[in-house]
């Protein structure tokens, strides 16, 4: 498991994580959430939508980028202190995700790190894009 | 299971679920997304932390606004395209965290609808702050 | 539920336990022990590798003698003193796997058993051998 | 995440994990594996066990050698070969449990490597020791 502070980030660093998605994460999540949006739990729903079958929740996505940012950059005792998530495609059941956190700016005065933070699919498709603000373990 | 559309949404209009959160939300959390992280998993490193206790994921809050803007505001059939997110108090086994929503601005071009989500604890404080942005249902 | 005391048990007593291996199954073990190995959960790096697909985490099968010995042979009281195992083939999801332990060997001084164990898949295949070394319920 | 090759291994290299072991772990890992010994999920039975209270099974601990394994030393691409293991003391619900390998041979021949296995709780006391061979990433 990384740690890294401050001085040792440098614009350009990036880890990333990896998972194909299964109708398990998708109905755990559900559970812990209570987003039983049938979108994601209603087959029989899902097909009648523009997506044509159940879906992962967005928010999901979100947690593998956490990982990164929580393990591996910076890595343990990371202050997660934002984050801004734009939605880009849908993702199915089967589908492999790979988050990626990129170190994008140090911004010196206050120590703090904005990183680019997405997560594609295993046609490279960018299925979330966003950007996460933390203050590295000290 | 509500699902509002466009012309039905007001400014003002809100929802909200609560939960308390358990151990086995922030370990099932865990296991889905692979976010190990001590602070979460770890008693004996996370006594050693400013927080002095596990805490939550963050996103894990991200997860019950996903919930009520997916499945009361405006509900079954809404478009997720944009989350922003401020992480501003941990969150600790045993809390009752509400998730709410509120209606900030309806935009008319494109026909959509800006939100306010946060989540706070039992006490009152807001731990999750930030905005969404969705494409109610048709 | 048995609870066979050193007395009761005869060398060639046997007994199994039988179940088809879930993706849910290997997601939760993961889950569980954090071991997000790609090989068990990413199926675009398992296609790479000699087994071309996703495979179960071995120590998943020792879970299932774990069954066999305190639940059913010797079953409850029993303790579970040690434990040799050796992986001998990939087991994929769908498979359907019996864990079998058949008493060895009574060790008279102590009052221990020793138990072969060992789990096979539908095609009759060993994928996991070894010996448990146990105190059977008084 | 590692992934070290027989050559890039040296006697003496370790890693590890750390867990809290929770009711949930316990709870899962008996839903997988069926595994529904008293000793672990009833209270009221364990009470009057030596133990006086639910235990954790042993073979969960297994599972965290074998995350240590497939993901740090040697790391991704690892084959698991063959594991030894003694119980040696409980493990409770509230313990947090390290897991921790090193490598103690290098075999040559074969290009194998055995390395001692154990995982201690916040005590430091030893509550599973023994040894896995393993066939490293080439």
């Amino acid at each position: 498991m990384a740690s890294l502070t401050y001085n040792e980030l440098n614009v350009g660093d990036h880890a990333e994580v990896t998972k194909t998605i299964s109708e398990t994460d998708i109905y755990l999540f559900a559970g812990i959430t209570g987003d039983m949006n049938p979108a994601h739990v209603n087959e029989e729903y899902a097909r009648n939508t523009s997506f044509g079958k159940r879906i992962a929740h967005g928010i999901l996505m979100c947690g593998f980028i956490s990982n990164v940012l929580g393990n591996y950059l910076p890595g343990n005792g990371t202050i997660y202190m934002r984050q801004t998530v734009t939605f880009l495609a849908p993702v199915y059941i089967g589908d492999t995700i790979t988050a990626r956190v990129e170190v994008l700016e140090k911004r010196e005065e206050k120590k703090r790190v904005l990183l680019k933070t997405n997560c594609t699919n295993q046609k490279g498709e960018v299925v979330v894009d966003g950007e996460a603000l933390v203050s590295p373990p000290r």
